[in-house]
């Protein structure tokens, strides 16, 4: 097999006369009479390849004259500067190796002559992928990625991997996958909530975490899986502040990275992502009520954020935004209050979509126990929890971000399921 | 709450004078008549607060004396130089938060006076995290991702989030756990195999995942865990010899990163890293066989290397090395073959441990189905994997390395539970 020694972006009109092998996929073919066009497409881009028969081999031009679309190849050649072909050059091919045939017609088109239905796309999401402008989705998804690891890494963050197997419901309240565990039944986590605090207890201090999260939820939305990818992170000896300030960092530095670093997939998706001010605009969970009734929404002082409300806050806010100073009532059980109606939660939302939420945990035993109890729960449930918080645990707070929907913000995607390779859902157990 | 403004180690006897917020547990805790030495113990390190009646204020001293081992406290004091400290120096307090209490008797002591089991420690690891020793074990790790991922950063590969929910049993062989999804069945993903495999028919031409994989395997060893973390590659236009060079190149950059940057660490844990060289040494299978037939081992052609095998085999060869070409027999059907007898599929050992295991792959359609049907399996399982082989996929390679024994690897743990927050095994659960 030949090997690739340069990527299509790698080749420039400077480099005219230089001998190199490219790699890819028969993106479409051409032939005029005596010159045959091939154009190859790999992941960077694509490049042209120009066989005139009197100046190729008889054999390379047979070769060439046998391909089809989608074939893939490998083909050595010289660079031609030539003004008339795209980006400035041709290749003038010395060798043409046929590394396997693609069978025709394609279920798909990668070309995209034809549009496609989501669901045919996602049967067959190895060709939905071929196109540019859906594999511009995951190369900002790793740019993401990336940046915010490197924003935990400069914070002084250590990485964790807590247990995906658990042996109990852990918050309540959503459901949870059931596995058969051996002799045992055990769930899928639904969170890493109870390992990143019980972490808090060990002196790590910082922590994060980036893996899947299992919530065996019956709707079936454009903003929510089944199984979803989520950055999680817990520090200690820190309050809400403190977590929300973060948030900030993190989701700033990865807008600027994919701004800076991702302009062409950022072109491709014709998507105008605007770098957010360093901070954000807060308001409380009173005066999103209050846009909200402005707006027409119905809705009462207590409730949980309807789609609705949501939309309408959204509107009026735009951008990024957190609401701060939530009822007690709606929050999980371990989130600390700040009086007997409010507490130290936050959710941070790019216009109506909810991307993390957060809060300071509550970190002392007796009233931990008290708030299980509180929201209905059996405290027995939580032993192993409970334990980590009567030897010393300190003040902590933090939050968890949505990989799949942060990556809808950057994207400019309107469904979840463009930004998960093979997303699960209520109906999607496939590929 | 006061928030700390130095870690333990970032204080040095050159900041007398200067006035510091420390923040973390009792260590220990000695009153001298009219003086009260405290130990306060974060994650960097420990620092003494000295607190003579005389010096300080009077409440604060009331606090000091009220301490006990484990309670979370925040110091505000004065840096003094003091050659007879410590570190060359200690903290005289100004104002003292008592940020949370624990209970005694603790469950395990952290300042390991007392040996406890495994056993002990694991159900209490929130405890066991407080040594220093065992904490030093999870910043190996920690720095031994980051390390795996700039290298796959500067490498070109794109960072994937593969199902972890899938709708069959993927490769055949191991046991799967199931799961309840929805009115369907499914189960917990073995191992990323066949989607990273799909994925080179994308163009996204070299991916890496970092993810947990599920293995409902019964036996108990000390080195398998029912839930491990693994270290995915896969590179397309690549055969088993790119995939061995790029594995080289991981390992050696991760134990070049731990040695050069966690050197406390490792002789906190009393280990001796040695870099290995940038290649490692190659033996066949076959030569693998002969080394453990000579050291009295009884094993055939053919079979997989037994427990003893592997320890012989390990005595003899010792670091890190490679078995390469073996029956394709043995391996797992998406193995290309080298000729009728042979594979070009490779472990990497570390002595007697297998960390790696990768090979080239088959990417014609027809062998592959063959090669389904020789393993006793049924193609019709595979529709969704093998529809990616018919429309070009490329010739293709890579491995999985095992980032739970890595760590053992690199930190000299001899038991794989020792390097993962909260193992999951036969028998434990939880917590």
């Amino acid at each position: 097999m030949m090997k690739r020694t340069h990527y299509s972006s790698e080749i420039t009109p400077q480099m005219d006369g230089e001998e190199v092998i490219v790699a890819g996929w028969v993106h479409s073919i051409r032939a005029l009479g005596k010159i045959i066009f091939v154009i190859l497409r790999d992941r960077e881009g694509t490049v042209q390849i120009t066989a005139p028969k009197q100046k190729v081999e008889e054999g390379v031009f047979k070769t060439i004259k046998s391909l089809g679309v989608e074939d893939v190849i490998a083909v050595k050649g010289k660079v031609v500067a030539n003004e008339k072909a795209p980006n400035g050059f041709e290749i003038i091919p010395i060798e043409v190796e046929v590394l396997n045939r693609a069978e025709r017609p394609l279920p798909l088109d990668p070309a995209e002559k034809v549009p496609a239905e989501l669901d045919t796309r996602l049967e067959n999401r190895f060709l939905d992928l071929r196109k540019p402008r859906v594999q511009a989705i995951f190369k900002i998804r790793h740019e993401m990625l990336k940046s915010v690891r490197e924003t935990f890494y400069s914070e002084g963050f250590i990485e964790v991997n807590t247990p995906k197997l658990v042996a109990s419901a852990t918050e309540g309240g959503t459901e949870l996958f059931p596995i058969s565990y051996f002799e045992k039944e055990a769930f899928l986590g639904q969170s890493p909530q109870l390992y990143k605090q019980m972490l808090m207890a060990s002196g790590l201090d910082r922590v994060f975490e980036i893996a899947p999260i299992f919530r065996a939820e019956e709707h079936n939305t454009r903003r929510h899986l089944n199984e979803a990818t989520s950055i999680d992170i817990e520090m200690a000896f820190a309050d809400d502040k403190d977590a929300i300030k973060m948030l900030e960092k993190v989701v700033y530095n990865a807008c600027v990275s994919v701004y800076e670093n991702r302009e062409k997939e950022l072109n491709l998706l014709n998507h105008k992502l605007e770098v957010p001010p360093k901070s954000f605009d807060k308001i409380t969970y009173d005066e999103a009520i209050e846009i909200a009734k402005r707006r027409g929404v119905e809705i009462e002082w207590g409730e949980d954020l309807s789609r609705e409300a949501e939309k309408a806050i959204g509107e009026e806010m735009g951008g990024f935004y957190f609401i701060v100073d939530w009822p007690t009532e709606i929050r999980p059980f371990y989130t600390m209050p700040k009086d007997d109606k409010y507490c130290k939660a936050f959710d941070l939302m790019y216009k109506d979509l909810e991307i993390s939420s957060g809060a300071q945990r509550i970190h002392i035993y007796d009233m931990l126990v008290e708030s299980i109890k509180n929201k209905g729960l059996n405290p027995d449930a939580f032993t192993y929890y409970l334990e980590a918080f009567k030897y010393g645990m300190p003040p902590h707070a933090g939050w968890g971000l949505g990989a799949d929907r942060f990556t809808m913000v950057l994207t400019g995607q309107e469904n979840i399921r463009e930004c998960v390779l093979f997303p699960r859902d209520r109906h999607r157990l496939t590929p």
